[in-house]
């Protein structure tokens, strides 16, 4: 039996996830739903994303995945605990496998988050960043433009640097030992060169850029290697996406994920 | 008895339009409810855009408002026949206002509407102008871009100028007959000066640029005046606002609505 992962976000982003994981387990069925008819998650209240991340959960859970990743760093910011308590199912948020990530790599304990308003309003990243090292030093900063800009395609435009070296320079004016950057949110490593060339510019030390989808999965292949034993079935596994409104999910896939959806299905949720 | 006038959008854009019925018609008492917990419309399908603005419609007509406007161009675009069909009461939308006044701009007919992506795959606009004059040239850009800009109070900056160059230069090199831009979503007013110079970049001949807001307010008057006498109510209207979600609504509103929130309330709908 090779039980399914379930993955969610609330709308295409969470891709970047299913990429790493494809990557590095291609053989694991996946169950992906973007909540595309509420996206997005960044810009409402922690009350309102907990709702809409379990009814999302729920419906992983029914069709019994044996793991459940939250690809989108505000859900995960705002209700992980919430999403812990309602099933006896491992589930993977974003937020503490990028925090130990960037503790990894930073050697001057100075850490810049760049995420969803909702990410920087919970203080998620600072507290799960600050338990493992008090001493560390974090800075959030809400970057609304770049989720669009992911969107269009634009990440490699002026137009994108130009927000970038606004969103950033701010952080850097205020910090100068910041060395280590997370992309708080699934849409941003489309603008990850962008936001690396903007680095080199304004800091005159090496800043380590961190992606959270990578991390995700490194945190899930302990759950996935030790039930590997259990699943019999060698070929690539099947990649089953849903959505709640039909949107632009199908056009975007493909840029996010790498390669194009066999199966897209509308769920009324 | 001076019944209120209903407003609503997917959010906070529709203040415009409110800012507009306060300027005409200030001792009206409003409703204005910001779907935010929804927010945004333009990028969902026509069929989840009509459900959520039929939900908003009947939260304000259990407040026993007289008139509905439909603060939102997607909405308007996706939803209009459903939502008179449900009422009694007038229900004034944007996109026939603003193809009217975009009609009485234009002498080259042809016109530019900028929107949401929503309200550009509705055609709504094509649609309107082409009943009033077949002969009309009529062409839509979604702008994904416009909104994050306005919210982030960045509608005068580089950045949103060279996003208006990137969207506006495609259109003009098609068709340098274009002599009319219609601004089709609530939250485009506040780049309107960017767009306005782009277009004098762009074009050699005057652009006009139309406001849907002001247009709505225009076509509105109709019900007003011709109910004026039977409000007894000389005191300056009350504006209540509510929110489907927190969010950003207090802190963006003055930015679109020229004053603060008296009176925000948080409803679950």
């Amino acid at each position: 039996m090779n039980q399914a992962i379930g993955v969610f976000d609330s709308g295409v982003g969470g891709l970047t996830v299913v990429r790493e994981l494809r990557q590095r387990f291609p053989m694991k069925h996946i169950h992906y739903l973007g909540d595309t008819a509420r996206v997005p998650y960044g810009t409402k209240s922690a009350r309102t994303v907990e709702r809409y991340a379990l009814t999302c959960q729920n419906f992983l859970l029914e069709r019994q995945v044996k793991l459940v990743m939250v690809a989108c760093n505000t859900a995960s910011a705002n209700a992980l605990p919430a999403l812990q308590a309602s099933t006896s199912v491992p589930v993977i948020g974003a937020v503490h496998p990028g925090a130990l990530a960037a503790l990894a790599a930073s050697r001057s304990r100075h850490i810049a988050v760049l995420g969803t308003l909702g990410t920087v309003r919970s203080g998620a990243y600072e507290e799960a960043i600050g338990q493992r090292d008090p001493s560390a030093t974090v800075v959030a900063r809400a970057c609304p433009l770049f989720v669009p800009l992911a969107e269009e395609g634009w990440g490699d435009t002026d137009i994108a640097l130009l927000a970038a070296r606004r969103y950033l320079s701010e952080l850097f004016e205020n910090n100068d030992l910041i060395d280590t950057i997370v992309l708080g949110c699934t849409h941003y490593p489309l603008l990850r060169d962008v936001v690396s060339k903007v680095c080199a510019e304004l800091s005159s030390k090496p800043v380590q850029i961190i992606d959270s989808a990578a991390a995700m999965v490194t945190q899930a292949a302990a759950h996935l290697e030790a039930s590997a034993q259990t699943d019999g079935d060698a070929r690539r596994g099947a990649l089953q996406c849903f959505v709640t409104d039909e949107s632009r999910m199908e056009e975007l896939a493909p840029r996010f994920l790498g390669e194009t959806l066999d199966s897209l299905e509308t769920v009324d949720l």
